[in-house]
């Protein structure tokens, strides 16, 4: 299917803000982000490499213009959203022991655990200079303000989401409620703070805001549940993770987590003794393929994406806004619901 | 020899000021932090352990004092600054593999690499919380715009002298001007904006200002050189790291980087065989201090340290301040001269 056309749109102004971000530094510790961008291979060379959806800053932009704004005085929240995120990936890659995204070695295994650490952590800094731009474009201290205090809310509760989602693994008794409650954070809370944002640039009315703001968080757990679902029965060469991936990781993602509070006792069992093995057999990935079919995973998995849409679509129906944008959430929302990649 | 009269002078309100920061978070994720601050067990019960020197808000606030202001006008900066320092400490364990600190087991040991991680890279962002309680205390936004800016340089700063610091890792071509760069990365950034800070809030002088800016730096440098030679002949009581561990660890610090650079060729050869080892042997470690002990380390270590307090002493000196602050200024001179642990 096709990505909705936001994503599109504001992509090469994204860039250009990011390189604005990143160009200024010398150290080879800014390559590490450049590679993890997609714009150099690991020697630094040029490249044009799939850098990720930019989902975040393109939902912040459109958020910013739907709401009434130009979206490019949005431009340096949409960069700093990017950059938390992608903060956040090669974090995770180091902490997953992933060795590959977006069909290339993850900054660790090209740089080494220690230094892909230093090169996240450096890349959470250059968001708060991204917003700093904000000031060039005639935004007010105040609200630049609340905007850095914002950003380092939806930090802070990704990294609490990632906290959450860790202490998962030694954990055989999450419920779906507590699942809800970590993708909030690892997931949610930066596309609420995204869109929120985007919207806080383009408008004065809290209200509108807060609607914004509210689609945000639905869009966000929405788009990962759909996520986890990709994890386990996507596409290799359109995930870029092979199928079946996340059995074998033993991740306690939704199909997991739902299947466990809706299965049979003895297929309770099954599931949990694949679970605990170190690394799961080809034939243990099978059967729990075939326990999560019978529980009805995908379904519920489709259901609840459903209701997160319908919740998104209904705040935004009481908004004020024009044809294209209209055009522009059906879109997105059509794309978190049918999505293979 | 007793530490300099501020580093207790200030404990207690830096501590309450950190506690006010973590305590209103409830996840596991900042019991991780109060662990390593020494507040709290592993398992989070109260304990009184060894937090550590707190050298840089103890420096913070004494520059806002001795510029003519009140100390506690800086406390939400001086935990600010212990933030960041902290942070890079649960960083740089996971980093370096090390398993003590402080006598204690270091926050990776006890919650996993992953974990800590995520702890450090929070405590980053609770950096930007604590300051903002100056807002409380009647800082202007425009202040605090400056200061949360300077802590993102500062910081990445920090991080930077991380990266240079591991990549000389692989390295045997090491200057010592090369390790100076990289040491006013990594330790100097800090404690200059620490100073820098403090003043900043003490005075509207932008000469004060830039005066403690100035011996903030060349007291991070004497300082670092000064846990060089610690690293190598410090006593493992006081410094909680075993004598010669930094030898062990093929550490590129202050020893090794001017012994290079300052011997005969075939003690250079003894030399880079002895760290090109996976892990020195004792009998490697013994031969290694000889030939630094030849090279006269111990007193060219002496030397510079001795130029920075001069230096930092010279800008001090050119400054109005009363009686205590000059006598405060003189322990830390000798501090970094003297100290032990």
């Amino acid at each position: 299917m096709r990505p909705p056309a936001i994503i599109e749109r504001y992509r090469s102004e994204i860039n250009a803000e990011l390189e604005s971000v990143i160009d200024g530094h010398e150290l080879p510790l800014y390559n590490m982000m450049k590679y993890h961008l997609g714009w150099t291979d690991e020697k630094g060379n040029p490249a044009q490499k799939d850098g990720g959806k930019a989902l975040r800053p393109a939902l912040c932009l459109f958020s910013c213009e739907a709401s009434g704004g130009d979206y490019r005085d949005a431009l340096p929240a949409a960069a700093a959203v990017e950059l938390v995120h992608n903060f956040s990936l090669i974090h995770d890659d180091v902490q997953d022991d992933d060795r590959e995204r977006r069909h290339r070695p993850t900054v660790w295994v090209v740089w080494g655990k220690p230094q892909a650490i230093n090169a996240g952590t450096a890349m959470r800094i250059l968001a708060n200079n991204a917003v700093e731009r904000l000031l060039q474009l005639g935004v007010s201290l105040r609200k630049l303000f609340h905007i850095n205090r914002r950003l380092d809310e939806m930090s802070l509760r990704l990294i609490e989401g990632q906290y959450l989602d860790i202490s998962f693994e030694d954990r055989y008794d999450i419920t779906v409620n507590d699942y809800i409650d970590m993708i909030e954070h690892k997931t949610g809370a930066l596309i609420e703070g995204s869109m929120e944002l985007g919207a806080y640039l383009g408008t004065n009315s809290r209200l509108t805001v807060l609607a914004f703001k509210k689609i945000g968080m639905n869009i966000g757990l929405a788009f990962q549940i759909r996520d986890d679902i990709l994890g386990i029965w996507g596409n290799e060469t359109e995930t870029g993770k092979p199928s079946g991936n996340d059995i074998r990781r033993r991740k306690k993602s939704f199909p997991f987590v739902y299947t466990l509070e809706n299965c049979s006792g003895i297929q309770r069992k099954e599931l949990l003794a694949i679970y605990q093995q170190a690394r799961p057999s080809g034939e243990g990935v099978e059967k729990a393929l075939e326990i999560f079919e019978a529980a009805g995973v995908k379904n519920r998995a489709r259901q609840m994406i459903e209701e997160y849409c319908a919740d998104s679509n209904e705040s935004f129906n009481k908004l004020d806004v024009n044809e294209q944008s209209r055009r522009d959430m059906e879109e997105v929302l059509r794309f978190l619901n049918d999505r293979s990649y």
